[in-house]
């Protein structure tokens, strides 16, 4: 049992307007597990990485409680690394560098003891991997998946094969339009729920992010940041707190997810506050709660009656 | 006494990608008017137009209560015409003509019983001409001014001082960006706000709207429409919708303002739901705060407590 989630490792070189970081943690896996393991335990992460890979990382995520048994460490290998360069506009960013290294042979395997997984986060690597792993699983009951412009682009066949076996899709709002050739976000959401999602989240970036499901919308807002250091990993971190509030509370009803993506928007506002993962390494329940209640006031107005 | 509202009035001719329409009402003074003229009375209206002015027009501003006694109708003149065409992305839209016509020498003259208004509505014209209009009120109270790129771009001084006698600036997001040369809305909201005016709205289209003022942030939601047919003239609706409840409720507080940022969204939602004026020409109170009531619904989310 347990929450199962499976995506990339990998070592980030990061530079924004304001600073730079090297060969820094990140990668899907983490910063979903990472998000997660505030709300549910355990969390079983399945990921690749190589020899190379800091010893104070593995320390840093068991220390969350995230169990490493489907971590494989390929001997003499080297851990994926990704180079981006993030503009004034931090909204842009430029990818100097991707060395795929030992996740381009990423066979992700579960461990017998969470093939009994029901909530499974399927975090942003290719779609024919994502079956893979949705096919060790003895009845998953709530898959969430991650996917990108890449793979609508190339690999469109399997992801819609993905999506039949999807609960929870999340995307972000160029996607949902590439994914459907919609411009308008409210038809693009009925067409992709018609490829097999119950739920769809639109991410928006600065602009909150749109849940759909159960014929009804709710908008949630961002988070008003004026320092945002590294946007890397927001989407992810967003993804861990969404799943992760769900599989503590266990009760699929659209509350529950309203205010599970709620959770995902504060845990994705505590990230991109650091470098990597640093923002959402030290983080207490309350103050995750705390940030909950400032998106509410943010979006919260009363009715005062007919005028 | 009443609501002041000084703008353009134009004949305009708008293509879309369903269809197309010309010499259609429209002006930022015209989508104010009757914007605010469903929540107060009376809304006097300041502009210009030339004998081409049809005058079922003038009947159907004067039948939602709107007085006329400022409009300027000049013998053997032209009214202002302006033609657009949007593309597939309706948030891109490219100016195709523009005749100014009477407009090149409006002089906005308040007739004497609107000069004691203490809630005015600077619809975007040149600041200069903001400006004259300040300069004959008695003691104006309340002011809203609304504004574009280009007088940001060739008339910042005048605007400046625009802003210096402004309690609520309404502005696009990008218009903020250009005006702070900041990318970070929140930084540049307090940049604007340093400028002078107490209140900073940004509007986002179809992400919804942001309120600054207070010390405090309020985001409003974009009402999800899969069918908008023609977005001219939504800003100009917001602000008569926002600045027609503050006129109907007289308590300027934080819980207000942020019901007039719905109220506004709302009457902006049925604007772009039909043609030119079409969309809010024929609204009940009750239509309109079941919309607001709406706009709660698609926002609202309830705290579950401690996790």
């Amino acid at each position: 049992m347990g929450l199962l989630v499976v995506g990339s490792i990998a070592l980030d070189t990061v530079e924004t307007p304001f600073d730079k970081i090297e060969n820094a943690l990140g990668g899907s896996s983490v910063y979903i597990s990472l998000a997660a393991s505030y709300f549910t335990s355990p969390v079983h992460l399945v990921g690749i990485v190589g020899e190379d890979f800091d010893e104070k990382y593995i320390q840093m995520l068991e220390d969350h409680g995230i169990d490493l048994d489907g971590l494989q460490i390929v001997p003499g290998g080297k851990t994926f690394r990704w180079g981006g360069k993030y503009h004034y506009d931090l909204n842009i960013r430029d990818t100097i560098f991707t060395e795929l290294n030992v996740f381009e042979n990423f066979n992700p395997v579960i461990p017998e003891k969470s093939r009994k997984s029901k909530f499974v986060m399927l975090g942003n690597i290719q779609p024919n991997l994502q079956l893979h792993v949705l096919d060790q699983l003895e009845e998953p009951q709530f898959v969430v998946t991650d996917t990108m412009n890449l793979w609508i682009e190339t690999a469109l066949e399997d992801l819609l094969k993905v999506l039949k076996r999807t609960n929870v899709l999340i995307i972000n709002d160029s996607e949902a339009r590439l994914l459907t050739n919609e411009s308008n976000l409210i038809k693009a959401a009925k067409a992709i729920m018609g490829m097999g999602p119950e739920y769809l989240i639109i991410k928006k970036g600065e602009h909150g992010a749109l849940l759909f499901g159960e014929d009804n919308i709710f908008s949630a807002p961002a988070y008003p940041l004026e320092d945002i250091f590294d946007p890397t990993g927001a989407g992810d971190t967003f993804a861990g707190g969404f799943i992760g509030y769900l599989d503590h509370v266990r009760d699929l009803n659209f509350e529950n997810m309203k205010r599970a993506v709620v959770y995902g928007s504060a845990m994705a506002s505590f990230a991109v506050e650091k470098f990597s993962t640093k923002g959402i390494e030290d983080l207490t329940r309350l103050q995750i709660h705390d940030r909950f209640i400032e998106f509410r006031e943010l979006s919260r107005f009363d009715d005062a009656g007919k005028f």
